[in-house]
């Protein structure tokens, strides 16, 4: 058993039971985001929250265990994600990386937006040309120092 | 001569003038997320924008007809970007790739988040544990329908 | 279970039914390009056509359930397709992509034509010196904007 | 001197001048997809066309001779485009590329469509939902036989 | 079950009973080359022949169906192929391509050698210094023409 | 100055001249495979070999004496050539790969088809059908040996 | 001029002048694991520093500008280090991988540690059978949270 | 069987179990980091290690051989590591690739720091602005010589 | 069945029963790096010399069928070795890949040396300062030929 | 100037005016193999040997310093060599790699053989069917150890 089995039974049985990830992330008191995240085999669960998972899914000690284990991370399986709605996202950081890079330095100096200090929270955002998908993100600014 | 002669000469021209992008895009009277994607050679100005980028950064009148050419958009010079700010993007992606797709899926069903129909706002987000970058990100949602 | 196993029994039985894929199409009462592909895995079904698909290929209700499930998409098992076949597609776009390129810019300034808002026909086309494939394809022009 | 740096000349007069493909097509007497593909570096041209193309373009004799020689084909710097226009084309092929397979192989047997007996005719197609591009290719079939 | 489990099974077959290419080719009637490519999966068989492979290999109904199948075509596990018979091929692409290529557009003008009309037969060559393997194409040079 | 430096030397001159490489092999007196070949950077020739050459396309003495080194081997800019002439035969070594390979072997034993002690002649076919490319490659065989 | 022209040119100075990096820290007065990273053109010096640089190794005022601008780092020209002593880092990171993944994680729990608030300093050790190279990594540890 | 399932097995049985590297290493008698390292299959054990191994994780005799054999190294799935964690010692590798290469060069000479004459220790640096990672790294220096 | 399958046995058994390849090449009666290659999938083994083996093994007549059948060879997993032992060979092509080719070429003139009709030797060469690896490998030399 | 300029100065140099490495060799009191090495910029020279290499090619006092500087290694502008010499080497890697480390293992233990702390001799062997090429290579072996 590994991780991956815990990701791929979780999801089998959201379609089987046609599960929403919203009505998890409810039960479990957290944003839609991570609990999506932290099903899909991306984030740590503790005890808790992998229990109320646990329950949803139908998933067994040894594999509500495996849910509290830090998985090795990255969810593509190439390094250019074929996925249409994935590779608008990788086209995001392709055209307009530079520009999150002058505008980022500019605003603080050298440094990073962490993701891992990192939240973000995505909604439906309406419009009579047709609704838009709005994502925020927020992640700490950490700045390279001299040493 | 080539769009990436004229957008190498603005980077220069900006180091050595000590230009803020920020100033940039209040002169062309456009965001900032823009005006720099324009200027680092993602984007295609009209001539009146090309004109007021072309006095800032000294450009001549057949470097600014290059502004208004299409360019061959991708701003990596790798697959997987080396440079760690730039990085931290390609890491959500393939952290959160998934978790976008299920969560788009499920608000709106099958289709993707425009990366064209696209619009960002990159802003400073005071913290007490350390200032934070916020991105808002908004781009048209475009379902795949049945033919 | 997942959407991949389920595209795998389409194919066995449709080899071993000797099904068309005309044939499901007329049943599905779509085209035979939406068709074909979402069988193979690349498109998202409604109830009522998961049901027919289910049908002509002997699906459990399990099995109709995945087809309603958003793929990941991408067909194809390497970056460069290896057959011959779809090759001869990658090269049209290897050797002609800067020719689409510039002639769409030239018709509707920057942007690109839309994957998503997209439908194809596919027609043996009779010829003396030998028949011919003719495809037409239709997308949805999606303009770049300034903001 | 290489065709590479007649077809940066070319390029680079049109943006000088303004010159627009169609004008050129008009001139040279052929379709505007092949006459593009040819001024980019994709197709080889007889004299007639080389002479038009030089003096549209300002060419001397010397570069004139280049366009006549059969150039190392592939427009893309890289495997997988990132020119979002360029990459749709790209994704088309990943998406569809195993629905064009069983397509034509149904309507034809085994075989492939020709990249090279192969021509195509892009246009604007009027709508109220947003003006669509429309493509139109045509590739003779070329069955594999028993030996 | 699929095509490859097929190629699986006739290679396996062919090791346990001793069977020679050869001979199964003179029983199809058709070249040793065609026939062992079709037996690798890499060509089609109509029912006829697929009724002879599959005797000769003990293959079911089912299993012949698929030898009717369009395979996806492409033999090598990577791009670059590590078996030394088969790189030596990939080296004479590499080290005679160019040279291919301008010896066949100085006889015939721009276009290439078909790879789908095309026949090959290899024969060992005696010779006193050791014998060697004899090859030869043959296949329809297709021309690039005007449109 | 590099051997490359003389090949695009070569090549320029050839252009410039309208020197055809079948002149070319006939003044060396040797075939227009391997002349080919050497003028393209793949082969090493002799010091009258290189006189004559360094003749035809008007080289110096230094340029000569790099005719005379042996040169780092492979004419292709990438692992997969995208020039539609040079792919067909990537084509045919990844479709007929396993083939070449098993018919070698069936008829040889272990070993390989020498790409070193090699020779091909590259004839145009004619065919009513439309002309033909004919390839007759002749490799020495070379067995493995135990030890 | 860009960043790398002047990295470029420290480079070549140093090799000129004989300069250490040693002595270099001590007149900037950092570490000299900062300070070489810097001059190699993967941090980002203020004015001061700057100016002392560019006094040592002869740098223009433009020059020393470009010292300020952050830099697209990654020092690196291939995924895989060529280099043997550097590829050993980057073995260590392939076979302890997995390793620090553990360890950290079962210290710390789930989150990564930085390297951005990150310094290091390298030293020799002496040791009879030869001297060692120690390297003392201090990252802070940033936790994932949930939100 | 191979030293993979053995690996996999430890890992399965250390979540099940709530098992801690830290406690293995004690009960072998060695640092946790050769410890971790050879349970996740990176090191090679001796008997008397293999057993006590074997005790914790209830491993059978042969899954004990296992241990004893030397394993394929190499624990990371892709050249470019996409876990977060392991990410960052990537980074580090391409950021301070050329620093190490210099300052190593500055006090040693030509040669390199030795992956396999080496060790390291890893701990837990209380800090009041966030606890640190801190790893000490120790490798034999080893000299190119001339012969 | 494959010979992969038969290569894993011999490498399970061998670990199993403690086999060492040293015995098993005396009882072939061949060199013990011509042994161990081909009981690692790499040579193909004649009657006699797989009825050895395979009484050595415990392989069936099946199994020792295959390894009668010419494998195809290369036996690493990636382009880039990661295990280091193997990567140290890698790094020597690459360190000395040019030397080789001056001083073969110095020596020989154009050609190259044989990885076929190939023997080696690996060694214990005894040494105060640390014993040593000795490999002693001897290839043909094939001269490229003008035709 | 780098040492790239240098090391093509020397070559340069070498073919203009016919000097054999054997001389250099000769002349600087090394062996061939690593004399040439080092010309061919993998290995770094003392200030004496510079001296004699740099009157030997003509190099002024600035390039003669850059013969003391560590160079960044590795001579091979791909991860596969085309070239078919240095590819043979990797064909050996390739083939022979698991052989070496089964080989290496079994008589001592877990390590490498180094390629720092090494040397080799490359030889003409003369033989009635065709001179062969002779290489030893000695490398110190280096186990790793427990910590």
């Amino acid at each position: 058993m590994s991780r991956l089995d815990v990701t791929e039974k979780i999801i089998a049985t959201k379609v089987a039971k046609g599960i929403q990830w919203g009505d998890v992330a409810k039960k479990v008191g957290l944003s839609k985001e991570w609990t999506t995240a932290a099903c899909l085999g991306q984030m740590t669960l503790d005890a808790r929250q992998a229990g109320i998972v646990g329950e949803i899914f139908g998933l067994s000690d040894a594999e509500q265990k495996w849910l509290g284990v830090v998985p090795y991370k990255g969810s593509l399986p190439t390094q250019v994600p074929t996925d249409p709605l994935i590779y608008r996202f990788y086209e995001l950081v392709s055209v307009y990386g530079t520009t999150f890079k002058e505008l980022i330095h500019e605003e603080f100096g050298d440094g990073i937006m962490s993701a891992i200090d990192f939240k973000m929270d995505l909604q439906r955002e309406p419009n009579d040309a047709g609704d838009r998908v709005s994502i925020t993100m927020s992640g700490k600014f950490l700045p390279y120092k001299t040493y």
